[in-house]
C-alpha cells in the first residue's frame, strides 16, 4: 500500500520537439521544466505537492512542423514509446503523463505501462472521461479539420461516441507548410495574455456556443495542446453568456486522473493490455 | 483558484442508519467515524491529508432493514437530501461523498450540490466512471436479486449500458424480513478478517471468474457497500488464479473522483443539472 | 380469467396536490372528480365504461409550488408511495394510473403494484411506448429547461432513446418562486378556451414544427400534465399545415395502457421487478 | 370524437388458407369463425364486447403448405393486402387484425390502412411492443431455424434489437414438403389438451429457461401462431419453477393493441406512412 | 476453384417494365440490352469482361406506374422471384444483378440464389456496403417523401443505421397518378445530356452540400434508378465546390458486388439464409 | 475513366520480413514474389489478370520476431509507411494491397493512397466489409489472447463492433520471446499440407463451432494471415458439419476489394481523409 506521506513522482512527456530552426514553431520552449510546460501557471497548483520531471518528447521525426495528419501522429508515437519504457524501467516515477492533444502513442504506452504497473494518462482520455463525469455529453473545439479527423477517430478508439455531440472546427491550425500565408494559432495565446482581442478565442466562443445550442453539449473540451490556453477565458466567457457548463484542457486532466489510479493503486486491466506471455487464456473475446 | 497548501474537507455521508435493536444489523456502528466508516483500514491513506467528517446518514425511514428495494431506495434516498442541502449551506466542505452501493439519492443530490457548486460523488457512479479508464467493459459482483436489479437501473441511468459486461449475483443479501431463515452477507467480512473460510469471498471468486471468461469483463466493481470489503482478498484471489485485473470498491473510487473535480474545480455541468432559473435557454435536449 | 361482463375498477391518483393557499396554483381542483381531472372532457370517453376514482394526491411535501427539479421530482415520487400500496392492499382496483407528466414514483410503484398484481402505468411511460406503435421516433414538446433534463433522465430510465428525437422547449413553466415575474403556462388553457391567442400553443406549434422538419420525429409527445390540453389543438394545427401526425399526451395513454394490461392478464415482469424475496435465481443480469 | 357506447367493429385476416386437400394442414378450419380461431376459447373474453368478423385469408398462394421461408412470407403477405383495402374501403370496420405469428405484409398493410384512418395491427409486432411495456427484454420461442430467421428479421424491421434477448428454438417447425418424415407441431396442442404428454411443451419449458437464466429475457413471446397455444400452460410451468413472467402470444395482442389505438383515434403518424402524395414536404429523413 | 480464363456471366433484372401505353413512362426502353440499360454508357467499361443479359422484369403488376410506396415494392419484388429462380435454375449465370434503386424483392431473391449458390446483389445494398468502406456515413440523395420512407426502411433491414446520415428528398419524384400535374424526374438526364440546365441536379448539388456540411456525411449515395444518371455531374459539381467526396449508383456498385462474390467463391451464408431443411441447428439465434 | 482492357497493376506489401536468422521464423521467404506470397496456390487464380508485385516490407524494426502487442503493430505500421508513399509517387500501380493480418499502418497508409488516388486495402478490414455483405454477425478465429486484444481495437477502429460476434482464441501464437517453450502456429500449415493431423485446424473448427452455435456469428473470419491457410479446410470441416458457411480470409479479400476500387473509380472520401490542406472547411464533424 502506498505511504500518503511520501510525495508522488510524475513524469510528463511531450509529444515532440520541433528542432530550434524550424519555421513552423508556435511557442518558445523555454529552459527551466516550468517554462517549457504551456500554460504552466494554471497548471501549477495541480502539481504543488507532487516532484515532476518534463521529458521534452522526440525531435520531430516527421518532418519539422507539428504533427497533424494520421501519418504524423503514428509516427510521432512510435518516437515516444523508447521514452515511456526507460521512465518505467527507471522506477523513478509514480506515473506517467503524455501531453499533446491528440494523444500520440497512448494506446501503446499503456501497454508498457502495464507491464510496470505504471499509469499513464493522456489528454484527450483523460478529458473525455472526466466530462462523462460531469454531463451526458462533451463537444471538442478543435483547430483544423485534418486534427477535427484524428479526434473523431481517437473518440472511436476510446469507444466514446456516445458521449461525443460533435467536434467544432475553429480553423486556427497549427503551423505547417501546407498552410503557409494563412491564419493559424500562433500568437494568439500571446495576444490574449496581453489584453488583445483574439480571434481564435472568438471563434472558440462562437463554436461552443453552437455546440451547446444546437449539438446537445454539455460539456466542452478542447482537442490541440496548442489550444488549452482557452480553458479559462472559454468557460468565463460562456458563463457570461449564461451558459454555466465545464470547459476542461487536457494538461489537468492528464495529472488529476495519473493522481487518482495511483491513490488507487491501479493502472489498467490486464485484459485490456494483457501480459507477454499472458498468465490467463480466454477463449473468446467481444470488442 | 484553490490555495493547494490549504488541506480538502470533505464531509462522507452514510446511506442511512439502522435503529440500534433493528434485528437486521449487520454491522457495529462504532463510536468514532472511523470506527462508523467500513473498511476504514483501506480506505484511511486516501483520507490522510484531507480533513473529513462522517455523517451516519438519516435513520432508516423505511424499516429496520438495509435498502434493498426500489422503494426502500427511493425513500432512503430522499432522506439523505436534507443532510446534503444542509452541508452544502454550511459551507464547510469542498466535497461531498455519498457512501453506499447503490447510491440512493444521488442525481438529486449532485442537483442540489451544483447550486454550491460543491461536487459531490457516489459508490456505483465513480466506480463505473474509473473502470472505464482502466478497461473496456466491466461487471458488477453483487449481492441479490433485487439488488442485481437496482444496480442494473443504476447502470441505464448513469448511461453505463455499453460498459456493463453483466452483474453477477453472488446471492449473499443483506438481512431483512423477507430473507429471514437463510444466509446472509452477515458476519461474512469477520469471516474473512479472522482467518475462516468465508462463502462469500468464494461465491465472489467464482462469480468474478464466470463474468471474466464468459461476459467479457475486464474490470470488476462491488455493487454492495457491505460487499466492498471484499476489494483486496477478490483481487489478490484472481490474480493467483492468473487474472491479473482491477477489482474496484465504491469507499475509494468515490472520495478520489470528489478530489479530482475539487482540484479541478468542476461539480458538473450546468446543462445537466440547470439553475432554478436557468441563466442559459436552450430550445432543443436530447437525452 | 377475467370476467368480460365486469366493469374495470381504476384508481387514477394525481401527482400532489397544492395548499389552497399557494400562490403557485395554476388550475382549480374542482369539488367532483371530474372536476378535478384536468381536460376531463376529453377523456371522459375513454373512462366511460370504467368505474374509476381520483386520489388528489399527497399534499406537495416539497414546497407550495408544482414539482419540477429532481428533488421535487423525487420528494413528491416518495410521497405517492403510501397511496398506491393503500390502493393495492384494498383489492378495490383492477389498475392504478399514475397522473402527472413526468412520472413521480413510477418504477417504485410498479414495484408496489407488482406485489399485489395490480398493473400501475404513468404518463410519459405510456406516451413513450404508444408512440412506438405509430412512428419511428417521437419529440416532446415539453415546458421548461428545468423539466426537459428531467424528462430527458425519464428517457433514459425508459431506454427510449432511441426512440428519441428531441425535447423541444416551449419556456412555458410551471409557476414557482424562481420564475416569479415571468410568464408561465397559467392561464393558457383558459386563454385558448375562450377562442384567444394563447402564446403556449403558438410556441407549441413553432417547437413541433421544428421537431418534425429538424429532428426527425414522427409522433409528438407532451411532457407536462400542465400542457395536456394542448393535444386536441395542436393536432389540428398541425394537420392545417400539412402535418398529419399524432400528437398524444399522458392521461388518455396511462388510462388505456392500463386497460390493454388488464385485459391481458399482465401487470410487469417478475424478473424486472423481483419479488421480495424472488421465488427463481438468476446469476447473471445484464441492464 | 369516437362514441364510446357504440361496439367496436374489427376484422381479423388470417395470414392464409392451405387448400383443403393439402397434406401438410396442422389444424382445421372449422365452420364459424369461433371455430376457425385458433384458441378461440383463449381469446374470446377481449373480443366480447367487439363486433368481429373472420377473413380465412388468400388460399395459400405459394403451394399447399404454411409459410415459413423469406419467399413464402413475401408472396403471403402480398396476397393479403387486397382484403385490407377492401376491409378498408368498405368503411366497416374500426381497425384490421392481422393474425399469423410472422405478420406477412404488415408494413404495407398499415400503409393501406393509414389512407382510411383505419389502425391495422399484427401479432409479431403487437407482442414485442407491449413485452417492453412489461419488461426490458424479451425471447421468442419460435419453431424452427427458417422460421428464427424470419424473426430475427422481423425484429430489425421492427428497430426492436436493442428489446431482444433471443430467438430460441425449439424445433417444432410447420409441417412442409423438406420436413417430410419428421416431427412437426402438428397435433401438439391437441395432445396437450387432452392431458397427454406434449414434446413440444416440454421443448418450450426447456428454451424458455434458457432464455431467462442465460439470454437475459424478462418476458417470454411467441414465434408463430401454430405455437400461440403455448401461451397459458408455458406460463403456468414457468412460473411453478419460480419464474413469474409474462409469455404472450399474437392474438390477443394483437386485438388489444387494436382496441388502444381505436380508443386514441390514432392509427400511424403520417411521416413514417407518407400519404400519396404528402401534404407534408420534408427535406432530411434518418432512418 | 473458378477457372479465371472462362468469362463471367451475370444475369441483370430490372425491377418492373411499364406498359408501353403507360402515361408514366419516364424513359425510353430500348430495343438491345445496351439500350435498355439505363447509363449504359457509365456502365459499359464494368460488364465489357463480362457476358451478360438483361431481363426487362415483371410488366409493372402494381398499377401502370413505377414503385414508389410500400406495397407496390413488395409487389414488384415478389413478382420478380420467379425471373431469379428460373435464372438460377438454369445453370447459366454465376451471379444476378437486381436493378432498381429500391431493392424490390431482394432478400427473398438472395434466399433463393443461396439455394443454388449464385450471388444476388442489388443496388441499394451494395452502394451501402461500399461506401462504409470509402468513409464513416453516408447521405442518400433520393427522389420523394414517400421514396425516402422505403429507402429508410432499407437502411433498417439492412442494419445500416449506423452508417446513415441521412436521407436527403430533392423532390422530383418519378411519374405516378398521384404526382400528376407536378415535376418529377422525367426529361431531367435527357436535358442534363443536353447540356441544358436540369432543376433536379441542382438540387441533387444543394442536397448533397447539406448532407456534408449538417449531416455528418461522407459519401453520397443515389437513392432511386432514376436518379443515377446524376453520378457523375453531381460527384464533379462537388469536387469544383471543394467537397472531393465519391458519388455512388447502384448499378455499378451492384455488378462490382456481384464479381467480388463470384471472384471469392462466397454467396451469402447458410445461417443468414438456412437451407430448406438446414443441415445444422441452432438453438439461439440473436437479431 | 478506366480503360477495361488495360491489365491492372497492384503492388501487395507484407507487413514485415523477419531477418533470415530469426529463430523465431515461422515460414520460408521463398525466391520468387509467387513463393514469398503466402498461400499463393489458393491466391493465384484472382491475380490471374492482374500484373502484380510483392514487396517484402520493412525488415521488421522491433525485434526478430512477428508483430503481436500493440506497439508491434504500431513500429511495423509506421515502418511500412515509406514503401506505401513510394509506390503512390512512382505512379506504376492502380492499388496497393496491405498484406498482414492486423493491418499495420493502415489507416495511414490510406490518407497516403488518398493524396495520390490509389486505393488500399488491407486483410482484417476487407475481411470484415465482404462478411457483412454475407451475413449479419462475423466471428474471428485468432491465435492468440494479445493478438486478439489487437484485433477486437481494429474491430473498434473500423467501426464494425455491431458485426462482431466474438473473436475465439485457438491459442497457437506467432513465435517469440515470451512463447518459447511452447507450441506455437510453425509447423501447423506444412502439417495439414501433407495430410497430417494439425491441432491448430481442430482448435480452429472447435472455436467456429463454438461461435457459430453460441455467439451468434454467420461468417467467420481468420484473424493473423499466419492462420489464412485454415480458409480451406475450416469451411470444408464446417460444411460437412452442417454449418455451410463462409469462411474468410485477408488476402484474396483485400485483392478483390481493391479491384471493386479501381473498377468504380474511388479509393476513399476527402472528408475521412482531408487533404492537406483540405479545399472544403466543414465547421461540424461527429465521429
Amino acid at each position: 500500500m502506498r505511504d500518503p506521506s511520501r510525495r508522488l513522482r510524475f513524469l510528463l512527456v511531450q509529444a515532440f520537439t520541433l528542432p530550434p530552426a524550424s519555421p513552423n514553431r508556435y511557442r518558445d520552449d523555454g529552459d527551466t521544466k516550468e517554462a517549457k510546460l504551456m500554460n504552466h501557471a494554471a497548471v501549477a497548483p495541480l502539481l504543488a505537492d507532487i516532484d515532476w520531471d518534463l521529458h521534452p518528447g522526440p525531435i520531430a521525426p516527421h518532418g519539422d512542423w507539428p504533427v497533424e495528419t494520421r501519418e504524423e501522429f503514428a509516427i510521432a508515437g512510435v518516437a515516444r514509446l523508447p521514452i515511456v519504457r526507460q521512465a518505467c524501467e527507471s522506477g523513478t516515477y509514480d506515473a506517467i503523463v503524455l501531453l499533446g492533444g491528440g494523444d500520440p502513442g497512448y494506446m501503446e504506452a499503456r501497454e508498457i505501462g502495464r507491464r510496470h504497473r505504471v499509469p499513464v494518462t493522456a489528454n484527450a482520455h483523460a478529458q473525455m472521461h472526466i466530462a462523462m463525469t460531469l454531463g451526458n455529453r462533451f463537444s471538442i473545439i478543435d483547430i483544423s479539420e485534418t486534427h477535427n479527423a484524428h479526434m473523431a477517430e481517437l473518440v472511436v478508439r476510446y469507444r466514446m461516441t456516445h458521449g461525443l455531440a460533435s467536434i467544432r472546427n475553429i480553423d486556427y491550425p497549427l503551423p505547417r507548410p501546407a498552410h503557409r500565408g494563412r491564419h493559424t494559432l500562433r500568437g494568439e495565446a500571446e495576444k490574449h495574455a496581453q489584453g488583445e482581442h483574439s480571434g481564435m478565442l472568438e471563434a472558440a466562443v462562437k463554436a461552443a456556443l453552437a455546440a451547446l445550442e444546437e449539438d446537445g453539449a454539455e460539456v466542452i473540451l478542447l482537442g490541440c495542446s496548442g489550444a488549452f490556453w482557452l480553458q479559462a477565458p472559454l468557460q468565463a466567457r460562456l458563463a457570461s453568456l449564461g451558459w454555466d457548463v465545464p470547459v476542461l484542457e487536457g494538461y489537468r486532466c492528464g495529472i488529476e486522473l495519473a493522481r487518482l489510479m495511483v491513490h488507487l493503486g491501479v493502472d489498467a486491466s490486464g485484459i485490456t493490455f494483457p501480459a507477454d506471455p499472458p498468465a490467463h487464456r480466454r477463449r473468446r473475446r467481444i470488442a
